[in-house]
């Protein structure tokens, strides 16, 4: 049996738990978890995420061929600390963290340099934690960032990029900076985003009435204001200077909006801004720009007049009535184009 | 036959249509649909949203008994226009608009005195727009607010709640300011805030990339980037006031968070924050703020003390766990509390 050691039995690590077992070859792992909250380790050990628990820290890594981490980003270094003179020669050792360079320092400094550490963070997750939320699908489909660290075996890179496959994500390798770069605007910013929208409102005096009048929009915005509080304050303190970045921009373009909507002069501006980011909208959400980029290895730059052969029909669409509606909107007479609109 | 028109067959018009041709009692109703847009108008009889096209606004409305407007908001003041004296005397007229003052202001002015106008705005929704996503069960639970005008009858007034009974939701009454001011803080800002986060993200340079590692939860907060522009814009342009107010106000709590992002003196204090915050958001999407009020009849106001019993479990264990946390803060060690933290 190979054993692999899961300390952190939360959402994400009994989601990886439950994907291993759910995946192909993997009979021959015997899963070892180990949780501060013996109700955390007891819940995954129930829903079979792990074989068995580990009595401590230490006891659960020893002999572990793979050591996943998944805890929230601060204790990382705690558990680092406590494992390093345990770990067997040649263990790989992997993090979920949703920061990087802060963790792979930690691994650096702390680390035997016996062990090989790869640091991962997948693309995926959901608001409710604990293992009660897991799922063997977590990971389906989303991409898995694998950080190597300098002194990694390629072996070692291997075996963390294919856990990622093996749970049915896609690995994508970049180094500490710009992965931290990346996430503070894909993740952590409408993380923050998210968490300054749901206080304000909720602040409102009229909370209650409000939140009987909140439909879907309002629920899917806020969605992430519920994730846990350990987590997002750890991401915040180990990646501090870019979630701030993002977000003194994120007032830049607040301002911006406020702008576009008193000046009576930007009216047709604003409109077309909005029908722009609706059809970059469509394209996200279709998949376009990221397929884009893959057609074209990588490159990531669209070929000019592919465009109607590369995207989907809905966009051709948009595209064309947004010219159309340009053509409308250059005449002089700036009436209203239609009665119904495009609703 | 009782007919009833509904003028712009896009989502929402649609899915009026579909909810009560699926509603018990309503066989004896006559749907009659107009579209400026001859696509829309027919894939919502193709639906049986509707059961014939009219072959104009003014014909569509004559012997109505029920005109339903659902059109984006400024294109509903046009309709007034064309329709106003084609209308029956006694024909009830309501519309869905995202705002209130402005169509509640139109109807005073362009509608005949011999009509009943009862303005109403179903607070549900989908990105999607057009008749193709409409559904029968879009409105099912949904809050509906109804604005009724001055001059309308009780009829009137009933006929229109009954309309968002009979689609299975709960009308609330209230004016058209308060309206506006509450649907700025609920929708609006929401849909706002999600564009300016979207379009700051997709105007980055590593925007191809970063759209490749998006998870649900930029999905989620961006969703309603993808509003139609036209809805959008006749929103902001009709709640100028109420919708720049919470943007300045988002922009003074994200400013805020970066100071207690910032500031190491405040860390324990972003900590409490977000747990607070992860705290309410469980209340809130476990319906607790508004079945407090609900079940003390519209007071709005907790009783204090009653927390543990009006509450579910999930949520007396987090502050539980919240209360425990504190007492840990409290000591001077200021030690982390935990190896693996909550997660």
């Amino acid at each position: 049996m190979t054993q692999l050691a899961i300390l952190g039995t939360g959402l994400i690590g009994a989601s990886i738990g439950l994907g291993l077992k759910a995946a192909e070859g993997t009979e021959d792992i015997e899963i070892v978890g180990f949780d501060t909250s013996r109700e955390r380790e007891r819940e995954a050990e129930r829903r079979k995420a792990i074989d068995r628990r580990g009595s401590s820290l230490r006891q659960t890594v020893q002999g572990a061929a793979l050591v996943v981490i998944s805890t929230p980003v601060l204790a990382t270094r705690e558990v680092m600390e406590e494992i390093a003179s345990s770990l067997t020669v040649g263990t790989i050792v992997t993090d979920t963290c949703s920061t990087k360079a802060q963790v792979m320092s930690w691994a650096e400094e702390l680390l035997p340099n016996s062990v090989n550490f790869v640091g991962s963070h997948p693309m995926a997750g959901k608001t409710e934690f604990g293992p009660a939320a897991a799922e063997a699908t977590l990971f389906q489909d989303a991409r898995w960032v694998v950080v190597p660290s300098r002194s990694a075996s390629s072996d070692a890179v291997e075996t963390v990029s294919g856990l990622a496959t093996a749970l049915g994500a896609k690995p994508m390798f970049m180094d500490a900076a710009e992965h931290d770069a990346y996430a503070a605007a894909i993740s952590h910013l409408p993380m923050f985003a998210a968490s300054a929208i749901f206080r304000l409102v909720r602040d409102s005096e009229a909370w209650p009435e409000l939140s009987l009048l909140a439909a879907s929009g309002f629920k899917d915005t806020t969605r992430l204001a519920g994730t846990d509080e350990l987590m997002s304050h750890d991401i915040a303190v180990t990646n501090r200077d870019q979630v701030v970045h993002w977000l003194q921009r994120l007032r830049g373009a607040i301002y911006d909006l406020e702008d576009m909507i008193t000046d009576p002069d930007r009216d047709e501006e604003f409109l077309r801004h909005l029908a722009q980011l609706n059809i970059d909208h469509i394209a996200f959400h279709d998949g376009q720009i990221g397929r884009v980029e893959i057609d074209q290895k990588g490159s990531g730059i669209p070929v000019p007049g592919m465009t109607d052969m590369l995207l989907g029909g809905a966009l051709s669409e948009r595209l064309r009535q947004m010219t159309e509606d340009s053509a409308d909107v250059d005449e002089k007479t700036r009436q209203r184009r239609r009665l119904f609109g495009r609703r």
